[in-house]
C-alpha cells in the first residue's frame, strides 16, 4: 500500500515543527511511505499537495500539523471551508473569512478511522483524542483542501489530518510529547488505517458540551 | 425586535445549568425577549425549539449551552451534522455517529456576528473568544438543528449558539464565571446582533493550529 | 480598622496590571483603606512596603499580584524564602536561587483566613481557590518579605497575598476575569478577614496530588 | 551507589498509579536500585518509608507520586509542613490543617538537583518542569516527612520528590504521558542526581507570578 505522510515547515518564529520532524522519523513497517514537507503558506501548500497526488497513486494520505498547547495526538474529524488567519503565514498572507474552495461544501469529514486510531493509540499507551476542530489557519486549510481533492478527484483515497503536540524543546509551560512518541503515533495511525475497513462506532470521549 | 433565547436544563448529574440560569437572568433593553428552557435530550430538544419558531416570528434566536471547563464566553461559528454522545442524554439516549438531519449539509456557519459579539464582550471586560467546535452532544445537535431550520424554513432569521462556562458553585478546579457576568454577556450578544448588519472581518484570535 | 492593600505596576511588557487596577477600584465599606502601588522590582518593592508599615499602624495587609493564566482568585497559603526569576524584573534584576531574607525560615504561612475567604468568594459567585505556591518571582518575594516583617516586627498584623487572573484585554487565549469581579473579590477578602477571628477548617479543594 | 525509589499504590478509585508502575519499570544502569510501594495513607506511608531507611543505608531517595492533570514530569522543590486532605486517604483518614511533624520547620527544600534534572529531561526530549507545590495530600506528606528524616537522621542523604502525569489509560481529557517515558524520566533523574554534585543555577522556567 502506498502512503503519503505530510508535515509542515516551522512557522510563527519557531525553529522546528514536530509535524515534519515526526513524519520524517517514522520507520514504516508493511507499507510504502512517502514523506512530504509542506510550506506553511495558504494555497501554495495545497498546490504542492495536489502535485504529489497527481504524480503518484496513493491509497492513504495523512497530513500532520502542530497544535501548540494540546496534550494529545488528535486525529481531526471535521475540515471546515474557512480561512481565518490570526497571524500571517510564512509568505506574509493573512486571509480573513475567506473560503478554502469557493462554492464547495461547508465541511468534510475525515475518511480516516479516527476512533479506531485513537483507540489504538490509547491501547499503546500514547495520549490521544479525536478532535472536532483543526482551527482556521493553514492546517485546516490543507485538511479541507485534501478532503476536497479526495472527494472530487481521488475518491478511492482514505485521507485525513492529525494534530500533534509541541516537543519539549519548544515550550517550558505548555504540554508536549517526546518526538519518538509522536513518530510512533503516526506509524500506528497509518497501520490502523490500512487494517480498519470500517471505523469503530464507540462513543466519542473527551470534553462534553 | 423579537428575540428568542434558549438555555438547557441541567445534565450529567449537575443541579444547575448556567445556560438557563443566565438566560433567565437577562434583563432586555430595547428588544422583546422570550426565554425557553430546552430539555437536554436529542431530537426532543429540537421539537421544542421548532414549535417555538412556529408559534411566533422571531428576528434573532440565540441558543446557549454549558461548556464545562472553558474559561470564555464562546460564540460558536460552526455547527456539524453529527451526533456522538459520550454519555446518555437526560432521556437515556446515546446516539453514536448519527446525523442530526439525514441528507443535509455536513455543517452550517452561525449567522450571528460572532466576531463583533466577541469584540463587544472583550471591550466590556468580559472574557470571550470565537469557538470553532460546539462538540457532538446535545448542544451541537440543537445548534445544527437550529441552523438547518433557519436555512430551510426561516431564512430571515439570525441564529446561532453560545457556549458559557461553569458557575463557581459547580467546580472547585475548572474555570468559571459569575452568573451575573454570563447574563450580561448574553444581553450584549443580543444587542450586538441587533445592531450589526455585517460581521467584522478582523482576524480571529485564539489558539493557532 | 486600618487596611493596606497593595498592587503591582505592570511588568513583562504588559500595559496594565490587574492587581493594581483592581486594588484601586475597591470601594471600602466598614474599614479604612490605603492602597499602595509597588514597583515590580526585587528588594525595592519590600523597602516601599516596609516604609508603609512603619508610617502607619495597619490591622490587615493584603498584597495582590497578577497570576497570568490562572482562572481563579487565589489567596496564597505559603510564602517561600526563595528568589528565582525567570525574567528580569522592572529594574533589570534577575536573582536566581537566592534567599528573600538570609538566615530566615524556609517558609511562612499566610495569616489571612484563606479558607474562609475562598468560601466567601465562592458563595458570592466568584471563582476562587486556595493556592499553595505564589511562584518565585516578585510576588512571592513581597509575600515572603511581608510575612517576615509581620513575624518579626508587627506581630499583631494579619497579612497575606492574593493572586488575581488576567483581565480580558490582556489575553485572547488564557483565562481572565472582569476587573469589577476582581475588585469585588478584594473587598470581600478584606471584609472576611476583618470578621473571621479563626479560619475555617474545612478540607481544601482543588487539584489533588 | 544505593538508590531507593518509592511509588504509591492507587488511590481515589483509580486502578493503577503511574508512580509505582513507572518506578517498577525502571531498569537501573550504574546504580543499585531498591523499589518500594508506599500505601496512600497518612502516617503509615511515613512509617514504611522510615523502616526502609533504617534497614539499609541509601545514598539517594526519590519518592514519586501521581499528579493527575499535570503535563510534565515535575521534580518538586518545596515540601510544606501541612496536611490538608480533600478526600480521605486509602485508610479513611482525612486530616485537615494539621502538621506532618509538629514543632518542625514550615518547609524544606528538596536536596535533589531539581534544575539539573529538569534540564536533563528536556534535553532527552521528555516534558519536564520544576514545581513549587506538591499539594497538601499524601504526596506532600511523604515528601515533607522524607526531608525531615533526612535533615534530622540521615544528613548524608540526597532526597526529594517527583510528581508524574497520568498514563493515557487513566484519562480521556487530561494530559498524560506514556509509562515508558515516565520510567525513562525516573532513571534519568536518578542518574543526574548521582552525577551532579551541585545543582545548576539557571533561571527557573515555567509560569511566572
Amino acid at each position: 500500500m502506498e502512503v503519503l505522510l505530510t508535515g509542515f515547515e516551522p512557522f510563527d518564529g519557531q525553529r522546528t515543527n514536530p509535524s515534519w520532524d515526526a513524519a520524517n522519523a517514522v520507520r514504516p513497517s508493511g507499507y510504502d511511505l512517502t514523506t512530504l514537507r509542506l510550506p506553511c503558506v495558504f494555497d501554495e501548500s495545497l498546490r504542492v499537495l495536489e502535485d504529489a497526488l497527481t504524480t503518484r497513486r496513493y491509497d492513504v494520505v495523512v497530513s500532520v500539523g502542530q497544535a501548540g498547547g494540546r496534550p494529545h495526538i488528535t486525529p481531526e474529524r471535521v475540515a471546515v471551508n474557512l480561512n481565518d488567519a490570526r497571524i500571517p503565514d510564512n509568505a506574509g498572507n493573512q486571509p480573513v473569512d475567506t473560503r478554502v474552495v469557493p462554492d464547495a461544501p461547508t465541511a468534510y469529514f475525515s475518511t480516516l478511522p479516527v476512533k479506531a486510531c485513537t483507540a489504538a493509540l490509547t491501547a499503546a499507551g500514547i495520549p490521544a483524542a479525536v478532535s472536532h476542530t483543526a482551527g482556521t489557519f493553514v492546517c485546516n486549510h490543507v485538511f479541507y483542501g485534501l478532503m476536497h481533492l479526495a472527494a472530487t478527484k481521488h475518491p478511492h483515497l482514505k485521507a485525513g489530518f492529525v494534530h500533534v503536540p509541541y516537543t519539549p524543546d519548544q515550550t517550558t509551560t505548555a504540554p508536549s510529547l517526546p518526538l519518538v512518541t509522536t513518530a510512533q503515533a503516526l506509524d500506528l495511525i497509518i497501520r490502523t488505517t490500512l487494517t480498519t475497513p470500517q471505523d469503530l462506532h464507540t462513543p466519542t470521549s473527551g470534553t462534553l458540551h
